[in-house]
């Protein structure tokens, strides 16, 4: 823990990315205890910056995120997990992934494609 | 562009995975100008923080990203590149990704080990 370079709010960005895919599924932020929950406990927990409080994944959907492994970059200052993904969902918006927007087209007529189909309600759940 | 949620510095953290092995390779910064020349040139231009300046990965390495695909998450905070890492390293230690640090061992035994070879002599470049 002590390792990692906390920003001036003391948050971390963590990727998640699916161990089995590959796919990189979601940027979220950790602070110092969610850092330490999640290595403890083996499932990702991540910083609401929005909510202000610890956010274990999956938490109200049941779209637990299993961490296999845990990484640190070069200059300490980001987190990457690999995960099983439970339901194979990680967005909010009931995706497999949160980056389901692609830059597609040329100059004027550039624009972000939703390439990821919905797979659960997210009306039922909060959290992905 | 201004579908992007930039932070008040004017910036958004950007992934880059390499297109073939899957790998995240490492995670750095984009203002507005940085994402512009990244999609205009195809080739990565990120922002560093720490000389505040635009920075062409691979300007004094050659180590380009060709980028191949770029995304945008669910509450555009974040981007996510699929790049092909032209001399296979992405980081400025020399190493294919900055990520080569990984949490191992249990409760006071944990530590990060260093878990990829370096490729090529830092001294020859600064920027991966």
């Amino acid at each position: 823990m002590d390792r990692v370079a906390w920003t001036a709010d003391g948050l971390v960005p963590a990727v998640a990315q699916d161990a089995r895919s590959g796919e990189v599924l979601m940027l979220a932020w950790m602070n110092r205890e969610a850092l330490a929950q999640t290595v403890e406990t083996g499932e990702a927990v991540y910083w609401s910056r929005s909510r202000k409080a610890l956010w274990k994944k999956g938490e109200t959907s049941g779209h637990v995120q299993r961490v296999l492994e845990v990484r640190l970059d070069c200059d300490a200052d980001a987190v990457l997990l690999r995960v099983e993904s439970v339901a194979g969902i990680a967005c909010h918006t009931g995706r497999r992934r949160c980056f389901f927007s692609k830059l597609e087209g040329e100059g004027a007529s550039r624009r972000w494609a939703e390439t990821d189909p919905v797979l659960a309600d997210p009306g039922t759940f909060r959290d992905g």
